[in-house]
């Protein structure tokens, strides 16, 4: 363990400030935390630097002086890079630092960066977030918490920045993209049946609008039908709210672990099935409510863009 | 066309006091309309003399002095059986009256009806609800009303008494069971996706309470998940709130007419091969949220009941 500091003396490194990385620094900054980023992309960098934040040019440089090195990259696999290849910020985090992953990983990744890290003395604290764009920038995530208490404990100044709702969900590394995963699985289905009951709804000769109204005041309202249903009506597919990859890759660490586990997932692997065609017609950055337009192709509806 | 009567004059015949039509009966009484009423079991069908109704020995009985003639009967079959097989209340139905079919049924079943009906004189309006028993004690049903504008003015005095949403969804008979069926595909996946990832969250190690605290407030939930979600954590699943036959026989109907209407109804297919599952074990009169165990059992949980 580090020496205990006040709070606010906790330096903060922290690697990917894109879309949700950016406001979070900046939430971070207002609070009071010296904060030290890293990102290939440099025009982020340069906004926060203009806040007060510090640039560094690699991962490890930013993992040297870190006590709480927090991730928000992309993948499993841009983890990886960040912590254990060359540069490799691991080995240069000082014993006791802690890392938070706040990206949606698979469980599996989260483990073993978990176990890596330890055997150099380094804790991991699982912490994916669910709210967007607009969560991140308020500082009103939702933050699932996977990971021992005293990790936990010690990490809280920092998320209740971040986040306005932080659920302790399990005392595993793993858990918190655990419950995540069961999120997303839900919105994924979500999504594409509301595109399959509106697409059989115009074939049926109802309006779209119409059905959009009267369903999202009915039982088969859904969170994402009563937010995704109004841009698949209008057909505002870009720019995109939230972009196809995101679904698309979520749902696939979803099908990953369910396989691993052994785990017969019925409605999640016939779904994404459905979220890779429209990956496959190069649809990955508009809006995910393009699953509307996948289903009225496949119904012979008609390309209507 | 009947003569014009001032609308509580009109007299209300009304098929199937059921769950749903015995309370509907009621509140059709205490706004003052005269109701002749059959069903094949006499419980319902005393109290509701006790209240002021007529009982009448059949079908075609109540018919003979219907204004209006309301059915809130099972399912296809029931419909046929009450409108055209021996006793025949079609044809005993006067001139310009209306029936109006209130049950989930094929958007096919309520076209042949209707057409078979012109033939005699008399109008159909297609006028399916949401909102269950409660719904129906209340007077708070949503109807979703389908056919011709003059039918539906006609009809109005009687759908107030009875819905508190009341829909004009399209001119053609159909319509209304066409919405209502796209609804209810959507609350059958809702209520199948959620089994399936609360019993992925089990598998994983999370506890379901713990689960359906935190999805049920975020990007993941359904109206379906905040009502069912709660019996599926504390498996409480007889007395049914909404029996399990219901969903299977209403999606069945979506199946049904995608198939008719040749458009490929990926997700709701084998959704509906899950139900039929559930229902081969034996659950049809237990509450829907019984899926929960059907996933559990699929994926080697245990049997838990």
């Amino acid at each position: 363990m580090t020496e205990q500091k006040h709070p606010r003396e906790l330096h903060v490194g922290f690697i990917g400030v894109g879309v949700m990385g950016r406001p979070m620094v900046s939430n971070l900054l207002k609070a009071g935390f010296p904060c030290t980023i890293y990102d290939i992309n440099p025009a982020p960098v340069e906004a926060l630097v203009a806040e007060g934040a510090t640039s560094a040019s690699s991962a490890a440089e930013v993992a040297k002086s870190s006590d709480i090195f927090v991730t928000m990259v992309v993948n499993d696999a841009q983890l990886a890079a960040t912590l254990f290849e060359p540069g490799n910020a691991a080995s240069a985090l000082k014993p006791g630092a802690i890392v938070i992953g706040m990206s949606t990983m698979s469980v599996r990744m989260v483990r073993e960066a978990a176990a890596r890290l330890q055997e150099v003395g380094v804790h991991y604290l699982d912490a994916p977030v669910s709210g967007g764009e607009a969560g991140a920038t308020g500082g009103t995530l939702s933050i699932m918490v996977g990971g021992p208490p005293e990790v936990f404990e010690r990490c809280k100044p920092v998320l209740s920045v971040l986040g306005s709702n932080i659920y302790h969900v399990g005392q595993n590394v793993g858990d918190g993209q655990a419950v995540k995963m069961i999120n997303q699985l839900m919105v994924c289905v979500h999504n594409a049946v509301a595109a399959e009951a509106l697409a059989l709804g115009e074939k049926a000769g109802l309006d779209k609008t119409m059905l959009f109204e009267i369903i999202s005041k009915s039982a088969g309202n859904s969170w994402i039908f009563s937010d995704r249903g109004s841009r698949m009506v209008s057909e505002n597919f870009s720019p995109p709210k939230s972009a196809l990859s995101i679904l698309v890759k979520d749902l696939g660490f979803v099908v990953d672990t369910a396989n691993n586990m052994g785990y017969p997932l019925i409605l999640g692997s016939i779904t994404y099935q459905l979220y890779k065609m429209a990956s496959i017609k190069g649809w990955d950055k508009l809006d995910d409510s393009i699953m509307i337009k996948l289903m009225e192709e496949i119904a012979g509806l008609g390309n209507k863009e």
